[in-house]
């Protein structure tokens, strides 16, 4: 009997030192799922909960999206100042439905954010932001926040991303507008601060103005936080630093990851890592000391879109990574941190590209890719299972 | 009693359990540890031991060295007609000592291989091979293997690596010796079946040539076994698949990844992913059907050189990846692989940029890079330890 329960305490104290070292496991190989189709280019994807989502189409509504049923609802009572793409003529139109945000109080007041492109018949269109009451799959109690006027004719660089900081303020980028930078002013619309375009704005989630913007009684429109942004698509808090990161679209390549900065001059037109289309446009001289430098640019272009930080473990090569989508080679990029650095890049899924606008982290921690088609999917990015 | 002994059943049933369940660890984060420096400019490594490897500099000697003790033992008996870039006048000079391997059988014959630039003085230079005896750290009953003939003025596109396939032979890379197109012969080097240079080569380890090279009686030389190579400095085993892959430097970016088929045309100079230097070059045209394109190319120069497959587990998330490093941009690259796809691009160490030849692993499995400067390194890639 003694010989037995020595035999068992053995066993016991050894079973207790496996607890304390964690085994070697191989990690999960990604695959991609799709969950959802059928959408019509869709922008960006905010989660009501881990099952509902409001999904924002750039060719089409805003939807509310069961993701297990697959289901769609179209939420009605959307203003009707959009300008969206549908039928465009031209080529590479960027009008319609961008980013949609939902308030860190949507369980208290329902409410959500929304960008998109509004318009002025005859005259033109820009960038809008809104928020408003979600009820019964309707908007109501619309508010605006910000209309980047002029309203003009080009249908490009909208801009249209949202995040919402730990100081629980709303981020806005707005695009420059332009297509030519031959078509850009004596001041370059981005530099300008009396122009709300080219910028990242800062409001109170009420839509008033934060009394500590930072260029508040400088000539500068009082919402601006940011500028010298040719067009920024994406904007997302890192959890681990608490610093916003957003995307910028360059030209000829000159696409840019940059940390953002509180006043800081992003430096388009005078800067960029890229080339300009108008080869004779001559921009202001900035002094280096005055532009705030990427943390990271790509030496080809992938136009990249709505970035996340993902925090989930079922990936544990990828908790606390940074994760950008692009547009032009259907790239999925991962970028490795260490605080704000970038220490590795890695560009997934080489053999299955997708056109993508947006990656989103559900609720509890699944990855969601958005493609940029007209039969646009929502794809998960799961672990594959039975490796053979 | 009874009683206890269920307890200590359900607890010992309770870590059967447990074992049989894998625990989540955060993957490793890597970091660079110099462990040997004051190499001149080391290109290639082959490991006699963990502890012991052969060196060898393009700038001066081959080497063994104690990785523990960074002890260095200059090889005596070197061939005297190498040609090395010590003093050289023209930037970018090439030459120098190549490839080092370890015969599979060294335990029994001490047989190692070398590849450098060999010269006859007054007329040039070009890329040799040979096999020697190691002994007293002496190289003796020193054999010819390739010379790759015409020597000439040129100090480019030595090529110079060397790998052994699962069918025991011997692969080596001749590059094509030119920097401009326009210097080309009317029939381009790499596409000449009758010179030895732009190619991949097949030997026994003996030397002599294999009976089955894929080009005998095709008016070829007999050890050619591809084609069209411009200047290719690595090339290595895939464990898994057992395809051999190399790397490719592109004149304006073009650099690539390649599968090595049997007899298969890599399309130089009329193929590339690049641009030519010589803009005024008109290549003779290739039908699609007769050329290999490469599995990857880089869309930036990154110069890629001496690649490995790693099939350690300290790194779990890149157990089974192909590493390449590259010497105009400091980058390391890792590829995950579906098979011979790649399916993700990694650069790693993005604050920590090294010009690199070769990336190698060693008996047990640890990953070192060789940088290619004057104080060259030697550094192990090792996992962070004390996280903060």
């Amino acid at each position: 009997m003694r010989y037995l329960l020595s035999l068992l305490s053995i066993f016991f104290l050894n079973c207790i030192t496996k607890d304390a070292t964690p085994v070697f496991k191989p990690v999960p190989i990604p695959v991609k799922e799709v969950v959802v189709e059928d959408l019509n280019k869709p922008w960006s994807i905010a989660f009501l909960s881990e099952e509902i989502a409001l999904v924002s189409e750039k060719n089409g509504d805003l939807v509310k999206v069961n993701l297990t049923y697959q289901t769609k609802t179209s939420i009605k009572g959307f203003p009707s100042d959009l300008k969206d793409s549908i039928g465009a003529v031209d080529f590479g139109d960027n009008a319609g439905i961008f980013d949609v945000l939902i308030d860190p109080n949507y369980n208290q007041n329902k409410r959500i954010f929304i960008a998109y492109a509004a318009e002025k018949p005859n005259i033109g269109s820009t960038t809008k932001f809104i928020s408003a009451r979600l009820a019964n799959d309707s908007l109501t109690d619309i508010q605006t926040i910000l209309v980047a006027a002029p309203f003009t004719q080009d249908n490009f660089h909208y801009g249209g991303g949202m995040a919402i900081g730990t100081d629980q303020k709303l981020y806005l980028t707005v695009g420059e507008r332009l297509y030519w930078e031959n078509d850009e002013p004596t001041t370059p619309i981005a530099q300008d601060l009396n122009d709300p375009r080219g910028k990242m704005h800062r409001f109170n989630l009420d839509g008033s103005i934060p009394k500590d913007n930072p260029l508040i009684g400088k000539g500068a429109i009082a919402s601006i936080y940011a500028y010298g942004i040719r067009n920024a698509q994406g904007i997302a808090l890192n959890p681990s630093t608490q610093s916003l990161w957003f995307t910028e679209h360059g030209t000829i390549q000159g696409d840019e990851l940059n940390l953002l900065q509180s006043g800081g001059n992003y430096g388009w037109p005078s800067r960029t890592t890229g080339k300009l289309r108008s080869k004779t446009y001559k921009p202001p001289v900035l002094a280096d000391s005055s532009v705030v430098e990427p943390v990271w640019y790509w030496q080809h272009t992938v136009a990249p879109t709505g970035l996340c930080f993902y925090t989930g473990t079922t990936f544990p090569q990828w908790t606390n990574s940074l994760f950008v989508p692009g547009l032009s080679r259907g790239s999925l990029w991962r970028f490795k941190l260490d605080e704000d650095v970038p220490i590795s890049a890695e560009e997934l899924f080489l053999d299955s590209r997708a056109r993508s606008r947006k990656i989103a982290q559900s609720p509890a921690g699944k990855l969601y890719l958005l493609t940029d088609e007209e039969n646009g999917k929502i794809i998960e990015i799961k672990p594959k299972t039975n490796e053979l």
